[in-house]
């Protein structure tokens, strides 16, 4: 008889994101005419840059000849663009990453969510809360926690990120095995500075732990003394390892690529304490499990390795750091305490009530959807999530709504 | 401490495609002046049908512009990508398959490597052997396996396939719970006629297994008399799944995309005996750890669904068969027991010799390139596979040599 894996039935169903889908529908029918301004999305809105427009093109007519042809690729991806990820975002700012330490992939989610495979049933896992749902739920499909119960999942260690904190986790008391950490964080938009990262170093190469760091939105900081990579920290090429992604830098959200960074000297141990690099280890479930990256994707992507493409990837990431530091600066003088918005595509708004509660008031008073915080964990209730994603114009048009309902 | 999933360290470190590519170099070392020709490659060579070319140009331009962007898509894929394939992939040919149960994806590497993870520690799996690498070792990994010895895992079933049951293997006479079977068959080039099928699926339904197909080659089945889908077959919808690829059919090795197709009638079962719909599994599973298919990809798949796309890709299809049929009557003519090269782009050799030995015959001789039946299991020692990926000329140029070297 074939079984089933069980511990796909201790998922908590997410209803987040169908939950406002619903509500906002149910607005609409009772609202015909009222235009719904949307701050919920965490997906990008503007073009491609016009480099990987170009490099598309280039790269399909080079398919439609035999003499230039691409077929399977290597599936940690070509050499040309794994070259310029070690040098544009690694060498030339100090971290010291080469080339085939990069594997190219899909996805930061699949990244993410695929990277647990290579570990121990028994391992002891600690996560930020409130928290990309991702790194949780694939985790409970391997069977390392226990029950849903009272919002949170039994053998996990949640890291509550707060007002005390500024939203950045310190170190535990307790040793941990492994511990996911994302800056600029989802859904928060807090940073991490040089000395709290350096803490969480020392922390893991203490404790023999592994850092699993997710700089997805690395492309929004522009504070010159905020850390871009995990890897400008000294010691954290034994022990950590970095997700990169082009969604958010380059508009890629629908064109699929991203990257994983595994330095060769970072090790995990057998039952023995052997050493084992990770980087082999991923490098076989890569190959067996993978097919690589569209070679014109790759070909995209690499455009950006440039200064030109530097140019417009830059102006696109303005844009929209232009709108997260409108909505947070209307949001302040409104009376809103928030976090975010600064270096990062999200900001976080203190909703001073539950967060369901704030999403209905917006939707009904201003027309505007936001995502309750209350979605992303137990510590993201009483927040709302707002998104930067958005053009210009509707941002502020989103925000006089805000202004005229909020007033007090 | 961070610890790792020592199952991986139960991997059979395949050799194969590494040890040909040292042989191959070494030859080239000592004969610098001699053109190899490679037959051993299971990648194709032609370019992209002109309909992919062109849908890939026009996806391009939509995303070079605000209003036409495309950010995230649904995780299963496009509905226009969708519902053409029930329609013309499944509807047209009998099989009653709806758009909802088409999961779109970037490879059926990932597919059938992944699938696996749906289902308990304790399942027992059945194989052919030869096989595909990617549907044991991945088995390995999840730890449903013993150590490797002798040639093959603890713990597997491997279903022998020989010239006695014409690389077709009869159902076992035990009870096993999952089962993976590939036709055309990659490396045999076998293909399984509606009966013998029919007899797999009735196995499944008596005995609640799973059979997880992989269709792969579906394109190269040029008999009519053979099915094109297991879900031609009465009762399939509830035991079976079924993996497809643009790979093969339209060259998309290095564009990436294929497709799983998971009946809602499909069920798995947890302990107590409940049922579960492996859809409803592998939607979760599918829209946690993956994030979609590249959009402008999405498009060029589309586009081999109509008139003149059908007409580009069994242009390609028919040239390659041309050089597998070529393959087939040469090597026969020469006196080798051959099979597949018929509704499929591989040539099954009888080597009357040891695989490696016939392998370095072939180089040394004729500067020819196989691959040597042995790395695909036990079963494949004695015979080597040919690839019908080449161009035409090459195949000609190859067989040229090959028989002079091999006559008698």
């Amino acid at each position: 008889m074939i079984t089933i894996n069980e511990n796909y039935l201790k998922l908590n169903a997410s209803y987040l994101f169908s939950e406002i889908a619903k509500r906002v529908a149910s607005f609409q029918k009772s609202n015909p005419s009222k235009e719904i301004i949307k701050f919920g999305i965490g997906d990008v809105t503007r073009a491609l840059p016009k480099v990987c427009i170009e490099a598309f093109h280039k790269a399909t007519d080079e398919m439609a000849s035999e003499a230039s042809f691409h077929g399977y690729g290597d599936e940690q991806g070509y050499a040309f663009l794994r070259e310029k990820i070690a040098q544009w975002d690694y060498q030339a700012h100090g971290a010291d990453i080469s080339a085939d330490e990069v594997f190219v992939s899909d996805g930061a989610k699949c990244d993410t969510g695929n990277f647990q495979e290579l570990f121990s049933q028994t391992l002891s896992i600690a996560l930020p809360d409130p928290v990309y749902p991702v790194y949780v739920d694939t985790n409970v499909m391997a069977g390392r926690t226990g029950e849903f119960t009272q919002g949170r999942y039994g053998g996990l260690t949640y890291l509550e990120c707060n007002r005390d904190n500024g939203f950045v986790p310190k170190v535990p008391e307790t040793k941990v095995d492994c511990v996911y950490l994302c800056f600029p964080n989802n859904p928060t938009g807090a940073v991490i500075t040089r000395d709290q990262l350096t803490q969480w170093v020392d922390y893991a190469r203490r404790n023999k732990a592994l850092l699993l760091y997710d700089a997805a939105y690395v492309a929004f900081i522009r504070d010159p003394k905020l850390p871009l990579s995990i890897f400008e920290i000294p010691g954290a090429r034994d022990v950590a390892v970095e997700f990169r992604s082009y969604s958010k830098t380059a508009g890629f959200t629908g064109t699929r690529c991203a990257y994983t960074v595994i330095p060769k000297s970072c090790i995990a141990y057998d039952a023995k304490g052997n050493g084992h690099a990770l980087h082999k280890l991923w490098h076989r479930r890569h190959t067996t499990k993978f097919n690589g990256v569209c070679y014109m994707v790759q070909r995209a992507a690499e455009a950006i390795y440039s200064e030109e493409g530097q140019r417009q990837v830059t102006e696109t990431i303005d844009y929209y750091l232009r709108n997260a530091n409108l909505i947070r600066k209307e949001l302040s003088a409104l009376g809103f305490s928030c976090t975010g918005g600064e270096n990062a595509p999200y900001v976080w708004v203190d909703a001073q009530t539950d967060s369901w509660k704030f999403f209905d008031m917006l939707l009904e008073k201003a027309g505007v959807v936001c995502t309750p915080g209350a979605g992303f964990g137990k510590c993201g209730e009483g927040f709302v999530r707002m998104s930067a994603f958005n053009s210009y114009e509707n941002v502020r048009k989103g925000l006089e709504r805000l202004g005229k309902a909020l007033q007090r």
